[in-house]
Parts: C-alpha cells; structure tokens; sequence
C-alpha cells in the first residue's frame, strides 16, 4: 500500500527535526566550524539525505535560530514575570543566564555567529537583535525597579547592563574557546551579582 | 647622486613604519574587515607598495602584533611593579586595562581575530597565548596578595579571574561591535572593582 500524502509529510517533518536535534549535538562539539557531514555523521543519515532538507550550512543554522525564537527559551517577559521583589527576580534571571550559557553555550555561540555573519538573512538577525534588545530593555527595568527598593546600587542603569552584557558575553566566548580555566572555574553567580551590590 | 644602501635601507624602515601605522588607523575604523586598499589609502600609498612590504592582510596582522608584543605594552610586570598595596596594584591595573580598552580596543581585536584565525602562524599565536597566560598569572598572584591583606574578597582566586577575564573580553566584544550603547555608557571601573569587594 503506498503511503499517503499525510505520512509522507510526517516523515519529512521527523527527518528534519532529527537533523535539527543532530545539529545542535555537532554544534555543541565543534562549534560553528562543524561540517555538513558532521551534522550527518551526529542524525546517522547520509549526507545526500542533509542536503536534501537543507541547502547549506547557512540553512541549518538559520532554523535553529528560528527554532530557539519560537520556543520561547528566549522570551524576556517569561523571566521578567516571577514572584519576588525586584532585586530577587533580577537574581534569579542573571542565575538562570548563566546556568543556560554554562550547559547550553552553543546557543550562545549560534547568536554570536549569525550576528556577524553578514551574509545571513536579514530577517533572522533582525529578529536576534530585536530579542537581544528586549533582553536589554528588560534587565534594564528590574535594574531601575531594584535601585527603588534599594536593592541595587545606585549607579547609571545603563552602565550597570551593558557591564552585564559585557560580562556574559565575555563568558559565551571563553566557552566558545573551550576555554579549561573556564570549565574548571566556572564563577559563582555571586561574584557578578556584586557588581550591583549597593 | 645614486642614494647609498643604508639611506635605501632607512627609507624602507620608514615606508614600513608608515604603512602600519595607516593599518592601526584603517583597524580601529573597519576592524580586522579593513582591506589591503584601505590601508594603501590611510597610509597614502598605492595599492602596489602596500604588497611590496606586506604580502597578505595577514602579513601586516602579524607584523602589528609582533610591534605590540616588543613594545611592552603588554608587559604584565611594568604593570605588576607598582607602588601601593596589593588592592591598590589591583585596581590600578585593572583601571589601566580599561582605559587601554576603551582607547584603543582595536588593539584587542586583533588579538581575538589573530587567536582565533588558524590560519595565522602558530609562532605568533603561541606568543599571543603566553602573552594571555603571564596576565592571567599576575592577576591571579595580586588577588592571593590582595586576599591576604582582606582587600579582597576570600572567593576562589581562579573564579575571580576568570570572571575579570570575561568581562574584560566582553567588553572588548562589544567595542569590536562598534556598539553605541557601550560607546555611551562604558561602565566605570567601580562596577568591575566590586566583583573583589570583601
């Protein structure tokens, strides 16, 4: 009996999702240098079968980027709406930031290199510049709302985010590096969270 | 009169000179992006002499991290040999690492581009990587030091490193980016100090 339309689209839809899940694997081990055979080394499927879903690398990356934008890993809101004073949920979101670049900092990686790869779609890093702006805007509220409860220090709020952004994104590029001495010494949450001690 | 040998040889010194000069500047303008052309136009050049010195981009890379590694501005000793305590060394030398990112962060970035690219002789980035490790080293030994005196606080010494590290390289990340919000709002150096405060 042949199959019908339906299965066939079912099948599709699981060989690309299985070649997604073995992307982000490849990725995870070699970083944005990770090659199309590798990706099909990862989904044991053959290289032709890759290629058949996906164009180029370019392709791939550009749907794991809209997969993380739609999974909602990445919504701010989500994090900004815990219970807690505004000190409590600014430590409790720059927690969970450095718990996720620290077990997933492929994702990290990913941002960074779509961003600077000129040659992506607009629209995709459009769309990660919009998110990392929100992110900004976001951490930037609580930051005003915990110095009103005088739960962070008193210093421009602006500065007090961009020394935030500037240190996680200082800690995604040590573990783009592989970096050892990261791996060995990872920081205690508490040690950036003195940065807004008042 | 035909010129001698020697005054040959010092004109060629000196249109070197001039060439990576004019590279520094096309650098901190484009980044490691800046063209072979560009430099011949900053340095008011053709686009021929430019190749008569330097046969690659890369070429002149190496050539202006080989200038930064003689000329010892990156001698962690000159800076650990400061008077004060050892809290004072620390803040002073962290101060001046800041300052130097913030004034010349395409200094940095070519650091991270040459580390990064495999491309470029493993000699200099061998010497980029011991460069790193001799400022890892001698900030490690001044928060032991600091940590004794109760000038910093009693966390792992490595962590803390670590964490100086990735702020530092995020820091410079967001320089490379030309990001105006870090253009408009570098951190003072008191937000990154308080990551040590007892």
């Amino acid at each position: 009996m042949p199959r019908t339309e339906e299965a066939n689209q079912r099948i599709r839809e699981e060989q690309r999702a299985k070649i997604l899940d073995a992307a982000w694997r490849a990725f995870a081990k070699k970083g944005t240098a990770a090659t199309m055979a590798e990706v099909a080394a990862e989904a044991d499927v053959s290289y032709g079968l890759v290629y058949r879903y996906f164009s180029s690398k370019e392709a791939i990356f550009k749907a794991l980027v809209e997969q993380m934008l739609q999974s909602g890993v990445l919504r701010v809101q989500r994090l900004l709406d815990q219970p807690g004073t505004p000190g409590e949920r600014l430590t409790s979101l720059i927690t969970k930031i450095l718990e996720a670049r620290r077990e997933r900092s492929e994702i990290f990686l990913l941002f960074q290199h779509v961003m600077s790869d000129e040659t992506m779609s607009e629209d995709v890093r459009k769309r990660l510049q919009e998110r990392g702006q929100a992110y900004y805007d976001g951490m930037r509220q609580l930051i005003v709302e915990a110095q009103a409860t005088g739960e962070v220090v008193a210093d421009d709020p602006d500065q007090l985010v961009v020394a935030l952004m500037a240190y996680l994104d200082g800690l995604s590029r040590l573990a783009a590096r592989e970096s050892e001495m990261l791996k060995e010494h990872f920081p205690d949450p508490e040690i950036v969270l003195r940065m807004l001690k008042p």
